[in-house]
C-alpha cells in the first residue's frame, strides 16, 4: 500500500462505484440464485464487454458487517481499521462523529431495586416511543459533564447511544452489561492511564443519567457496551488523489464515507434520485461511490422474489448510468445477502469493472458463477482499489 | 521463501524460463487481444497438453517497470529488492555493476550564468553526438577522485550514467536536480552518518566535470539523480541451487539477471541465434532464462500488427524449444504491454507451464483468456520459482 502512494498521479478521468448492498446470493431450489434468476439484459450486456471477479470483503468463511465490508472495498484493512460498535451505531443513527467524539451503544434494562441485579438486559423490548421520552428526559438534564458535551439518540425499542464530545477522550474503558440477566451492572473502568478522564465522565453520566430513570416501572436503568473512537484514517483524497463523493440514503453508509474523507451529498430516497445526485454533482468530483440499500433488505427479509425484483430494477437503469459517460464503472456488492439465508453470508462478491483497458469477457452475463469464470479471478476487497486507479490511468509504473 | 530454502535438492533437470516481454495485452476494436489474433498453432498445442494461469508481477493495478518485473519472476520480493535507477541505468547501458559501485543517472542542462537557475533541464534535448563528446571530454579529465574510480556511458540525448567504483560508498544522497526549471541545482547532501566518503567524492565530481562544461553554449552544466548501489540480492545458486544462465540482447535484462548470480552467455541479436545460445551451453546450466524482447517493442510503439507477426514468429520457434528436451519449460511475460495503450500496463501475464507433472489443460490455444481460466489460477510472480522447482522434482516434502 506505501507502494500505492507513490504511484498516484491525479488526472480529469472519473470512477463511479455502485455499491448493490447484499447483492451476491445462493440458489434457492430452482438451483438459480437470485442474480440468475433476474431478467437483465442490460447488465448481461455491460459483462460481456466488462472484466469480472469474485471478491472477498475479508477472507476466506468470514461474514462481514457493513462497517468492515465497506472499509476493505475502499481500500482500507478492514481489521486493521476496525471501526467499534459504538461508532457505528452513532454512525447508523445520523450523528456525524468527530475525532474527539467517544461513542457507546446503550441498553435501557430492568434492574430489581432490592438485589440491584439486572433482570431483563432489554427491558422487556420497550415501544420505541417509551424509548425517545426516556432519551428526551436525560438529553433535557444532563448536557454537559466537565467540558465534554453529550449527545444521546434513540434506537428502536431498547437501543439507544451515546457520544461524549470533548477534548482528551479514549476508548480504553471496560464495558457496563454483564451480558447476562441475573448479574449486576458493572461499574465502567479506565484501562489504560489516558481513559481516566473518560472513566470519569462516564461514571457521572451513568450515575446522573440512570437517577432520572429510578421511578421507571420497566426501564429503570441502563447499560452500555462498545465504547469506541474512529480510527485514524489517511483520507482518500490524500490516500488515492481523489476528490470523492459519497452518495447514499442510509446514515451508516453516509458515515462510513465520511470517515475516509469523502463529501456527502444531499440525496433523496430513490434509486433514481440517487443517480439524479450523481449527475448533478458530476463536475465536481473524480469518484463516486453510490450506494443501493434494498437488495440487501430484501435478502435479510429472505425475500428471494423481492431481491429479485430490485436486480431488474437496477437493470432498467443501466443504460442511464452508462449514458453518464464515467470513465471507470465498478458494480459489486459490501458482502452477499442470500435471501435463502436471510442474513448477511461469507460468499464473494460479484465483481463487474468495465473501463475501456479491461479484457472484455465475452461473458453470457452478470452472476455469482459468471463472475466466477471471470478473468480478474477471486480477489481481495482491499485489491479492488489500485486496480480501479490503474484503470483510470491514475498510477504511475511501479520502478524503471 | 525461508521454507522453500531447506527444501531445495539439486538435480540433473534443466528448466526453461521463456521471457517475452510484455507479453499480455489487450482487445482492439475487434473484440481480440494481440495474442488472440495471432495464428499460433504450436504454442495452442503446446497449451492443450501445459498447464495455464495469470501472473501478477507486482500486485492489483500495479504496472511494473522491467527490473522489478523480473525480479518478481525470478522470486525476488520486487518491493524488497527494489533496484534504483541510477543502478537500472548503468545495467541498461551495458556496465557491470559490481557492489563497490554508487550509480547515478545524469542530465546535461542549461544553466544561466548570471542568475545561476537552470533555464532547461534537458539542455534542449542535445543530439546524441553531442552527448557523446561532452562525456569523453569529462572521462579524459575526471578519472579518479581519492580511491575512487569515475566510469562515465553516454545515454541518448542529454542522458548519461555515472557509476563511482570504490570501497566505503553509500547511496544515501540527495538529489541534485531541482525537478523544474527556473530553480538553481541543489548541492549533493550526505543523508547518514555513512554516506560522508560519497557526498565528498560526488561533490567533488560535480565541481570538476562542469567547470569542463562552463564554455558550453547550451549544456553547460548537468544534474544528477537516482543515487543508487545494487540490493543485496542472495544469488539463485544458493536460493535454488540452480546454476542458471541468461540469454539476452539487452544490456537492462542481462544486468538484471546478473544481480541475481547468473552467467551471462554471450549472444546474437536475432531470436534464433539466442536459441543457439542455449542449445550450445545445454549441458552446462540447468536454469535457462532466455529474453525476447521485441513484442514489448511493438506494443510501446502501438503497433497491434507488428506484435501479432512477432507472436507468429514466436510460434514458429516452438517446436525447435520442444525438441530441445527441457524438464520444465515456461512461457510468460514479465509484464503486459498492450499495443492499445501503448506502455507497460497493469494486467496479469499470461503464463504457461509445460512438465510431465502437469494437469493439462485441454486449452483451446494459449491467450491471456485461456490463460485466466487455467487451473494454475491467478499467480503472484514470486510464486512461479517454488512451482517451476517442483516440477523440475528439486524440492523436497515440507514437514514429515
Amino acid at each position: 500500500m506505501d507502494v500505492l502512494k507513490g504511484l498516484v498521479e491525479p488526472n480529469d478521468k472519473r470512477i463511479l462505484m455502485l455499491v448493490a448492498d447484499g447483492l451476491g446470493g445462493l440458489p434457492d431450489e430452482s438451483g438459480k440464485t437470485e442474480m440468475e434468476s433476474a431478467r437483465t439484459p442490460n447488465l448481461d450486456e455491460l459483462a460481456r464487454v466488462s472484466s469480472l471477479g469474485l471478491v472477498d470483503p475479508i477472507g476466506s468463511g468470514i461474514t462481514p458487517g457493513s462497517g468492515p465490508a465497506h472499509f476493505a472495498l475502499f481500500g482500507y484493512d478492514p481489521v486493521e481499521h476496525a471501526v467499534g460498535r459504538g461508532v457505528l451505531e452513532a454512525l447508523g443513527s445520523g450523528l456525524r462523529v468527530t475525532d474527539r467524539d467517544l461513542c457507546v451503544r446503550a441498553n435501557f434494562c430492568s434492574l430489581d431495586a432490592s438485589t440491584g441485579k439486572v433482570v431483563d438486559r432489554r427491558a422487556g423490548r420497550i415501544p420505541t416511543a417509551k424509548n425517545l421520552e426516556l432519551v428526551a428526559r436525560i438529553a433535557a438534564k444532563v448536557k454537559c459533564i466537565e467540558d465534554v458535551e453529550v449527545i444521546l439518540r434513540s434506537g428502536k425499542e431498547h437501543r439507544f447511544v451515546v457520544v461524549f464530545r470533548g477534548p482528551g477522550l479514549a476508548q480504553e474503558l471496560s464495558e457496563t452489561d454483564p451480558q447476562k440477566d441475573g448479574k449486576a451492572p458493572l461499574a465502567v473502568r479506565g484501562l489504560a492511564p489516558e481513559a481516566a478522564k473518560s472513566e470519569r465522565v462516564v461514571d457521572e453520566f451513568l450515575r446522573s443519567a440512570s437517577a432520572l430513570l429510578k421511578s421507571e416501572p420497566v426501564a429503570n436503568y441502563f447499560l452500555m457496551r462498545g465504547f469506541s473512537m474512529i480510527p485514524r484514517i489517511e483520507p482518500m483524497a490524500e490516500r488515492y488523489g481523489l476528490k470523492a463523493a459519497c452518495v447514499a440514503v442510509y446514515p451508516m453508509y453516509r458515515g462510513l464515507a465520511q470517515l475516509v474523507g469523502m463529501d456527502i451529498l444531499e440525496t433523496g430516497e430513490t434509486w433514481e434520485s440517487e443517480l439524479g445526485t450523481v449527475q448533478k454533482h458530476m463536475g465536481e468530483y473524480d469518484f463516486f461511490f453510490v450506494h443501493l440499500k434494498e437488495l440487501d433488505k430484501m435478502g435479510e427479509d429472505a425475500n428471494f422474489a423481492g431481491k429479485v425484483q430490485y436486480l431488474e430494477k437496477l437493470d432498467v437503469l443501466v443504460p442511464r448510468i452508462k449514458a453518464m459517460g464515467f470513465d471507470v464503472l465498478i458494480i459489486t456488492g459490501d458482502h452477499s445477502t442470500p435471501a435463502v439465508l436471510g442474513t448477511h453470508s461469507w460468499h464473494p462478491n460479484p465483481f463487474l469493472l468495465w473501463s475501456p483497458y479491461v479484457r472484455q469477457e465475452g461473458a453470457s452475463g452478470f452472476s455469482e458463477r459468471t463472475c466466477s469464470r471471470g478473468q480478474l479471478g477471486r480477489m481481495r476487497a482491499t485489491e479492488v482499489m489500485p486496480l480501479v486507479l490503474a484503470n483510470a490511468l491514475k498510477l504511475r509504473k511501479f520502478g524503471a
